[in-house]
């Protein structure tokens, strides 16, 4: 017998809007695999092991559908500047930085344990454009137990000097990329990405579009994150009457890609994300640092956009993920001020729901902990947080336990079914 | 001599956008006041202590302008609901548990600790209308090595019944108070707070306002924070043309006033609040938690009215102030995008200048390192943040620290010339 049973009170979000609570629940796995949740143990698992964590909160882990990687070593770094002036005084020249293994193997794995101990066991992330950094970021985050996607960038114009590929390398270099990490590794696999529309010609898009269905690939990207991006994208595609076209044009806008921010999408490119099943990935503390606007979440949700969380480190400051899920709910209610209230704000339970089963079914698993899919969860031990007035409900304490914990209060966290910290 | 000598990267904010940054400086203080900062120690200190700080940086600490001790038991808690839920499920059952001292005494330290682990050496908070609890803030937070104000709230009308009291007993408990804590601390003062014009009958407020100059007491209550509560309290005072007259013709609207919020103070009550030198607590994450709007905070400075900042917990979620400064950085920039890109965004170092001087100014310092003053500072070790891709100046560091830190980055606090963590 393989069973695994873990005991404590029980918190995911199946569903948007709906909490499912188990209190003193079981949950039970079988080679790492959830088989339910049951309020009182059946007897056919009363000879399993059980992992017992007491008064404690167990709740599915996080997803981070999109960060860039090595702007890890920017985090916090020139938030007074403007985009322009931010990408050039700090993006790019980081970025540049990891044409050196050795420094990308310390930031990377340094970038890997903060993720797990804060609770992120999902991912798709831009690596830079360097094929052997990409191949260590994949490495590190298989070795520290994430799961997901990473993507070598392509960028072959408008990049500036120091970081940028011609469009033959870009093609030579993705190729071997691919050919090297496809199989590599059992839990982070590749993912295309090109960087933006502005950065990558019409040439490198084709391939990248013909590689995406050749080898069945995922693709991740940005789209109308601000005004002037959407405008410069208008006037290099005077074919396309919107920014998403310049994807779709190359069959890169389907249902296995993420689109970053989506700020300015209006009701025309919201229905071609619906009708193309795209991913939106909403960075919320990004949207806001970068003054970029807030992205019309409520709107996307109810006209049956799949939106998920991103970090989008370091646009975003937040990497940690319960942070990045309150951002989203703050995001919301200035939204909701933005548009004179009438846009509803996230509730804790949704904005939790878009942090982790939402980006969770990205990658094939149905959500919160649903039977069949492999376990990920996080256990947070509350003990620290102040001590209330009156004796808490789980749920009140889950509620809170999103605002407060920080990577210390997370005490153990399970990624495809194995205990990772 | 009583000289003492702290080297470090020293950096403070002496005035608005202003920062002034000292390597490897020295900063000399006599019985806990400052000397003056220096790039080399002058020979007349040469035989004085010297706590060398290496390469970390040292910088004022913080002061919480506006926050509700007793609220800290219900931190994070209760944020998907409207206002009036919010007080009547959490906001007047969690104050009305403070009736017993033994567990504000047990709140109160934690909350004590937690601000000064987090750099907060000076505030101005409410406790509960409770005298005997009221006095064991003012013990625990003297006793940890805070400065600053606390009041015992004053609420005779509009509060509900499990948190109310006369307007007789209000008065008595308000006189038998400042009889026993007027001069018992050396560090922890009174401070008159009416808890909003709603909740105070005129009596009462004549009776404070008296109070107010014959004991020439500072005072802090609530302007302006939704749309709902200015029309109450037009309803309330048919007289007053505005919400502050409410306060100001039972003359408490002076230069020694802490309004907090003020979201909806438009041009005359700005005006108003300049005239007679009244200081706005901005509480950046309340604003956007309680979706009330954000305060017009460049506007009130381009008008040269006195902005500090708030936590307002547990309206705010964010206790540590450098958690704060970065929300008003945050709330600013989705200001900006409210007036359709019109109003500047508050810059890194206009926000540390809120926080920190300006607040200071209140309490009659003059702010950032200025010699006089009496020491109030932390020290930050940023070696455990990300590996950067070049060196960073102080300034940049200094930027990234804000964004970063936490209480375990703080490895000393000083508050009042001595060292209390």
């Amino acid at each position: 017998m393989t069973a695994q049973v873990i005991k404590g009170h029980i918190v995911d979000a199946p569903a948007l809007g709906e909490l499912k609570i188990t209190e003193n629940g079981y949950l039970v796995s079988e080679n790492g695999r959830i088989e339910g949740i049951f309020p009182e143990l059946p007897e056919a698992y009363h000879g399993a092991p059980v992992t017992d964590y007491g008064d404690r909160l167990f709740m599915p882990s996080f997803a981070d559908m999109h960060m860039h990687a090595p702007q890890y070593a920017m985090l916090g770094m020139g938030m007074d500047l403007p985009l322009l002036d931010w990408l050039n005084t700090y993006t790019f020249k980081t970025e540049a930085r990891f044409k050196d293994t050795a420094y990308a193997r310390e930031v990377y794995r340094a970038l890997a344990k903060e993720m797990i101990d804060n609770g992120t066991t999902r991912v798709c992330a831009f690596s830079s454009l360097h094929r052997d950094s990409t191949m260590v970021l994949m490495e590190e985050f298989e070795k520290a137990g994430m799961t997901g996607c990473v993507g070598k960038v392509n960028m072959d114009r408008n990049s500036g000097d120091i970081l940028t590929e011609t469009t033959e390398e870009s093609m030579r270099e993705t190729r071997a990329w691919l050919d090297e990490a496809s199989d590599k590794f059992e839990h982070i696999k590749p993912i295309l990405t090109p960087r933006f529309t502005p950065t990558c010609t019409n040439e490198l898009m084709a391939f990248l579009g013909k590689l995406a269905q050749e080898r069945n690939l995922p693709v991740q990207s940005h789209l109308s994150e601000n005004t002037s991006e959407i405008a410069w994208v208008k006037e290099l595609h005077s074919d396309c009457a919107q920014y998403w076209e310049s994807y779709a044009k190359y069959g890169l806008f389907n249902e296995r890609t993420v689109m970053a921010h989506c700020v300015h999408s209006d009701e025309r490119e919201r229905n071609a994300m619906k009708e193309n099943g795209v991913w939106v990935a909403h960075c919320p503390d990004s949207n806001i640092n970068l003054i970029s606007g807030v992205a019309p979440v409520r709107v996307m949700m109810n006209e049956g956009v799949r939106v998920t969380l991103g970090s989008d480190i370091a646009g975003g400051a937040l990497l940690a993920m319960p942070q990045v899920v309150t951002s989203a709910i703050r995001a919301s209610k200035m939204k909701r001020i933005q548009t004179d209230w009438t846009d509803e704000f996230l509730t804790v339970a949704e904005a939790f729901y878009l942090g982790t089963t939402a980006g969770a079914k990205f990658f094939g698993a149905n959500g919160g902990f649903a039977k069949g899919d492999k376990l990920h969860a996080v256990v947070v031990d509350d003990s620290a947080f102040p001590k209330t007035a009156k004796e808490l409900s789980v749920k009140e304490r889950f509620e809170r336990a999103l605002y407060l914990m920080t990577k210390r209060d997370i005490i153990a966290v399970y990624s495809d079914g194995r205990k990772v910290k």
